[in-house]
């Protein structure tokens, strides 16, 4: 019994000195290789300086438009020069829809005196009849507020969808969860109580008067009336002078319009794996943005990341076991075509991936991963977190992914996460004209980009 | 024995199930109150407001200067109207140094070319002669080189050190601190060996020429030269231009003057403990700042963190046990006289400090608490972490503190702490005319306010 009892306890001892050498020695060379990847990231800032171009070279690229085809050029060039093993496009059709030249509206009081206001059409919204539509204004706090009212109470006026951004969100995504839906449904909801155009306070944290647009969709069998996102200063201006003044008139004018569906492309870049060339681990972002600013937070800065992601690698001298692919998706801000293409095809290959990632929160200061796969597997890269240097990862969350990773992640199952950045000034600049890329910082952003080099490299050594 | 051991068992799982009941409610309390911290001041911003009062009406304070005691004064006006116990003023004489109305620096190459430079005059130099001092310039990598070199290099000429700011290091504070010595001990050095002025690149992350300024001191017996800290791109000309041409002249022009030591104050405010008055929880930043910009940052932001969280204390209606002090102190840029009569007045008072907790690192968003207490006291509060909402306060590391609370730790090893934040953006703006109040984000700020308002509770009601 003793024996056996001393046995056990140095067999106990053994277990623990000899996997926690080798263990040791792995974690030596884990470090040093994430310390590369931090190192490299925040001196060369290539992420940042590809996102530079971007911006002031190229500037806000709605899918179907001029500057999206640029982009999509631009994008595959730099991939092609950055040492990858492949590059190439995947064919998607997307949707095409143009703001016109002039938006405008305006509050006329029983007075006569008129308030200018400041409007942004919201993507997708039809046109004016010519010389705009005018009527008075009903104000709603919710969706629910408006489908509570009646038809009489609606008919010929404009609806006016006016809650308030909620503060108390640390993650300020929730509050803009909690409202978004009155720009993506509210026209529909106002047209079926006979509204003939709907308005919105923009989905927004700042307090300033720039308008903040983002997609609505229309529905069958519901009569489609224009519909535009108001600055918060306007929406309260339009709140307070209808409370004392029912009669004052609101005019609208929106000249935008819809295309023909356009050709457009995902950009693909590929590290190919070593030892599990068939298993992927892809890593995106959105290259498409809405067409005011520069689509830097919302997604140049997640496109960059992507691909410099994957530039770390390379400067890192790493040999992937698994195929390492960055995407960067066509149309996630109105109609997912890149994203459902990209699913559609892994399928239709039966391509199998380990992980997709998506980085679609700005580029911020990196804070956690948020990670939509089993509990185990959660569990597992949880072991992962010391490695992560202070101030940069600390938590895999349960939840999360990203628009252009979901329907590969519905189609097969495919685990996915999504980097979770210090988002307080995200829905201050989000889908406006404030998106340009001096909002930017690039130490902030180039922590984003090593953590995901760390995520990747972790993910592909140790697997899932 | 069967008994006993599952009378053992019992007593076990009693024990687990009776304290857990216990922990559950305070948990539950505890949450609730966080709860009221974050939402109360992320939507009223109070300390964002006070802020913004601080910065836009007051502006820059240097220690003696008349802005300084307008702040004190305003400070102590808006804490006698929050409904504190008691908030009163520390006597405290403070240096008294006055940048002048002109600086000036060119360099004139050999062919009569002159070089403006953007220059600022380093906290504390002495005016050059009334037409400015001119020499040659020898350019060094850091103190170390500086005291290589011999005296027969650096006679008559003026010593420029132009280390860069290590893009490395995740935690800004740590390449801000390997090249601070240039500013606070360059003029030294450089006068040792000769010198007619020293000049250093500042010590700053940015990449624009807005040059930073910080203190700087003497040592008796060595003579006093001029110190001046150059923007990071004249020093960046300097270099290119001395490097084909040694001849070039600096021309160099500062006007500053010291006055006599200045009567100034700390601002104290106190919350009383019901249960336990004399034990003392401090919480501050300090008052004054440097004189250009507005201080926003460093630390108007610290001394309204500390301030709004005993804000929050009083509208979450608590009577905390033990007495909760905020204290703005003066002088930590040029002397730490206020941290020093704090701490002077508490030995003499035989206070007791539970816990000093400094918030000097920028109103950005927060990350942690740097602590230097006993590893058990650290992880006890430990403990707490799960309190701090996600995206918060996520570690307890070892070290840290702060200026003005050092003073009182040394004394009589009072355990002290300060908030870490995300400082990628602090080093930009730090000590220059970019410190202003459109640089704080009211969220980022407000969550600071509402993490010190937590772990203040949390100290005071479970103690160390």
């Amino acid at each position: 019994m003793m024996n056996l009892y001393r046995i056990a306890v140095l067999a106990f001892a053994m277990g623990c000195i000899i996997p926690c050498r080798a263990q040791g020695e792995d974690e030596a060379s884990d470090r040093a290789t994430v310390r590369h990847f931090f190192d490299e990231a925040l001196t060369k800032q290539q992420s940042y300086e590809w996102l530079k171009h971007l911006c002031l070279h190229i500037g806000p690229r709605l899918s179907g438009s001029k500057n999206a085809a640029r982009a999509i050029k631009w994008v595959k060039d730099i991939a092609d020069s950055s040492g990858f093993d492949n590059v190439h496009l995947q064919d998607v059709m997307v949707p095409y829809w143009e703001r016109g030249p002039q938006e405008m509206a305006t509050l006329t009081d029983s007075r006569g005196t008129q308030h200018p206001l400041s409007v942004l059409a919201i993507g997708g919204s039809i046109a004016t009849p010519g010389g705009g539509v005018s009527g008075q204004v009903l104000e709603v706090e919710s969706l629910e507020a408006a489908k509570a009212l009646s038809r009489l109470d609606v008919e010929g006026r404009i609806l006016f969808y006016n809650p308030k951004f909620d503060r108390r969100n640390i993650m300020t995504g929730a509050s803009y969860g909690a409202n978004v839906g009155t720009r993506s449904s509210g026209a529909v909801i106002a047209a079926e109580k006979g509204a003939i155009a709907s308005v919105i306070r923009s989905v927004t944290s700042s307090n300033d008067d720039i308008p903040h647009t983002g997609t609505s969709a229309y529905r069958e069998g519901v009569k489609k009336i224009p519909a535009a996102a108001l600055g918060v200063r306007s929406a309260d201006l339009i709140s307070e002078i209808i409370a004392r003044d029912p009669d004052a008139i609101l005019q609208l004018k929106i000249q935008s319009k819809w295309n023909e569906d356009a050709p457009s492309h995902n950009v693909v870049a590929e590290i190919r794996g070593s030892e599990l060339p068939e298993e992927i681990i892809v890593v995106g972002g959105h290259l498409d943005s809405w067409d005011v600013g520069h689509g830097a937070h919302d997604d140049g800065a997640g496109c960059m990341h992507a691909l410099g992601a994957l530039r770390l690698l390379v400067t890192a001298g790493i040999q992937p076991r698994r195929t390492i692919r960055a995407v960067m998706f066509i149309n996630e801000e109105n109609g997912t075509r890149g994203g459902e293409k990209y699913a559609a095809l892994a399928v239709q290959k039966g391509e199998k991936h380990l992980m997709a990632i998506e980085s679609d929160a700005g580029g911020f200061t990196p804070r956690g991963f948020g990670v939509s796969a089993s509990d185990a597997q959660r569990e597992k890269m949880q072991q992962w977190l010391s490695l992560f240097p202070r101030n940069t990862i600390s938590y895999f969350s349960r939840g999360g992914g990203g628009v252009d990773i979901g329907p590969l992640h519905r189609a097969d199952g495919t685990p996915m996460m999504g980097l979770v950045t210090d988002t307080q000034r995200m829905f201050d600049l989000h889908h406006s004209a404030k998106d340009t890329f001096d909002q930017v910082h690039p130490r902030e952003m180039e922590l984003g980009t090593a953590s995901l080099a760390t995520i990747i490299y972790l993910l592909d050594k140790y697997g899932l």
